[in-house]
């Protein structure tokens, strides 16, 4: 999901030749926006674009569009709902004074992974959930692992577990995420989840984080879903397929772009909402996507960018600027999706204290 | 999939006015062909369709194409498979002296329901399958059900359960379904296979047997899956989603066609291949068809027609006279899809035997 690719899809070089708001809408030459199917854009907001392609940047570029999309807030949803899940546990608390507790196993050294563990613990004391942390060397065996594992799955105050990814190399990941307990499984990776939320008639225990965060957004924000076209891009096992499920219990009519697509951006353009969770950067471009559009992009991609002290930025998998005039309402990165995945699994923990100790 | 609905895409009266080969391309008004679109399909034939709607058939109508679909010959297909299975018996038995088995449970007086477990008991003796049937009275509990379901279960010598449905209405399907080991299940629709079939880098144990049979007929008739787009109408858990699955497996770019899909016309029309499975008969018209495209038509649907003894007639989803002049090639119904689920059933027995002996 964060493959290190230096695109760009903005350039500084035109947005000062440009009478733009504050982004150009041109781009480098990396999926070229053309001006054939720039006008061919039949907007029910009467956008009318006009491009060229632009490694060559071109000062006749112009743009006049009534309204840019509503930017979806993540950050600021994921704040409301841990302010439920907040309340929520304290009135669990208070009723029959259980307290939902989260488990975390963390293999390794890893420092993006530690981060993400400290950002998990700190989320969870933010709401009063419990944590439990367990770290190991990166060395230890695989039957190490599994023992803590089968300690949570026997810890009655454990009411979610979750094993921080990537695993050493060493061990069989498979054999690990199928030891924790179904009714634990938070990150609702499960197969047996999977296949309850791709069958009619059945519920999973859990709906994997980020794709749950991801319909969530379109909910909060009264984004319909049923009958409608909706474009998924990616089939990963963590995003893109349960929120293609997601979306058809939901009742919209998916499809699903992938690699082996050959006319990915003729059918993007189809959708009235577009997920996006591929991590290329800036690839998903203004002419892909169908005027009034809802974008969520789920992808966080380093690009270069000299002026950063860090030496890049994070962009999504869609080229937010361009995007942004054509869509009625886009998931920014970052503070889209990103802070709504702890937020689900927070709620997976709230869920499954509760269906345990079956409180309303 | 076998609802009584009593709709006809051909005419009789309009036959006979038209220099066809043997079917008439004009239907009655149920989901017309229109002018408009007919003359819109650029085909790689040089396919040239008029038409008008056709309550009131026009004599002005006429046809010119090159040639008509191949027809994709299931029984022919199933046939050779069970020859194979059947050569795959006798050298299993040859070598280790085990027989696969196959265990049917069929609970009540259903007339439709005593046919096809009928059927599966020749089925099995053409190949040398071992076949073990408990017929439970229509009052039988949901307890004596789940008994046979444990003995089964229990017993080596057989490798396949399998229970017919429906069953009586006092029983909860879910309950006996889930009852039967996972290694057992040779319908593949234990929610744990499915989720298996949903997730790259896992395999199911069993894939479902009709959906099997569609892929399996793309397979040997050297039909292109890889990049080609593919529209699966209908999403039931036991024919349409798995077989999305399945194609999005093979690298087709899918798309889920259903009862809320508001363009289903639009959407089939870019198919490369159609697999439709809504029980609708005749649904399909030849507008929906991009010239070339590759169907499998898994509806069985009466018709009414007074010329046949029994008052009915059995057709697809897909309205065979019209699809068959747009399509590459084609199942017919019936000798299509239909006999390929049995054909598929069996070597998930075989599949099964094979696994728990380790017999490669």
């Amino acid at each position: 999901m964060a493959s290190m690719m230096f695109t760009d899809c903005s350039s500084s070089t035109t947005a000062r030749l440009l009478p733009f708001r504050h982004n150009p809408l041109l781009c480098r030459n990396n999926g070229v926006v053309s001006l054939r199917r720039l006008i061919n854009l039949s907007s029910p907001r009467s956008l009318r674009l006009h491009s060229s392609s632009s490694l060559s940047p071109s000062p006749t570029a112009s743009l006049a569009t009534e309204t840019p999309a509503k930017v979806i807030d993540g950050k600021s949803v994921a704040k409301q709902i841990r302010d439920e899940i907040n309340a929520e546990v304290a009135r669990m608390k208070d009723a029959i004074g259980i307290v939902p507790g989260l488990a975390v196993i963390l293999v390794g050294d890893r420092k993006d992974s530690a981060t993400y563990v400290r950002n998990k613990k700190k989320a969870c004391d933010s709401v009063g959930i419990n944590s439990f942390e367990v770290r190991l060397p990166e060395d230890s065996t695989e039957q190490e692992v599994l023992k803590f594992i089968s300690g949570f799955n026997d810890d009655s105050s454990v009411h979610g577990i979750l094993v921080q990814l990537p695993l050493p190399p060493h061990m069989n990941e498979q054999n690990i995420l199928n030891a924790v307990s179904i009714e634990k499984d938070v990150d609702g990776f499960h197969p047996l989840n999977i296949g309850r939320l791709a069958m009619r008639g059945r519920d999973p225990l859990f709906v994997p984080c980020t794709p749950k965060g991801c319909i969530e957004l379109l909910h909060r924000y009264g984004v319909p879903i049923k009958g409608k076209r909706a474009v998924v891009i990616g089939r990963s096992n963590i995003v893109g397929m349960p929120a293609a499920l997601l979306l058809q219990r939901e009742d919209a009519t998916i499809s699903i772009v992938h690699s082996r697509t050959k006319n990915p951006e003729e059918i993007t353009r189809q959708a009235d909402i577009i997920i996006s969770a591929v991590g290329q950067p800036n690839m998903v471009r203004g002419s892909w996507i169908k005027p009034g559009a809802v974008i969520i992009d789920v992808g966080i991609n380093p690009v270069e960018d000299e002026k950063s002290p860090r030496g890049y930025r994070l962009v999504g998998d869609v080229c937010y600027e361009e995007a942004s005039q054509i869509a009625s309402a886009i998931t920014p990165v970052t503070g889209g999706v990103g802070p709504m995945t702890i937020a689900m699994l927070l709620s997976n923990t709230l869920v499954s204290a509760k269906r345990v100790h079956n409180f309303q």
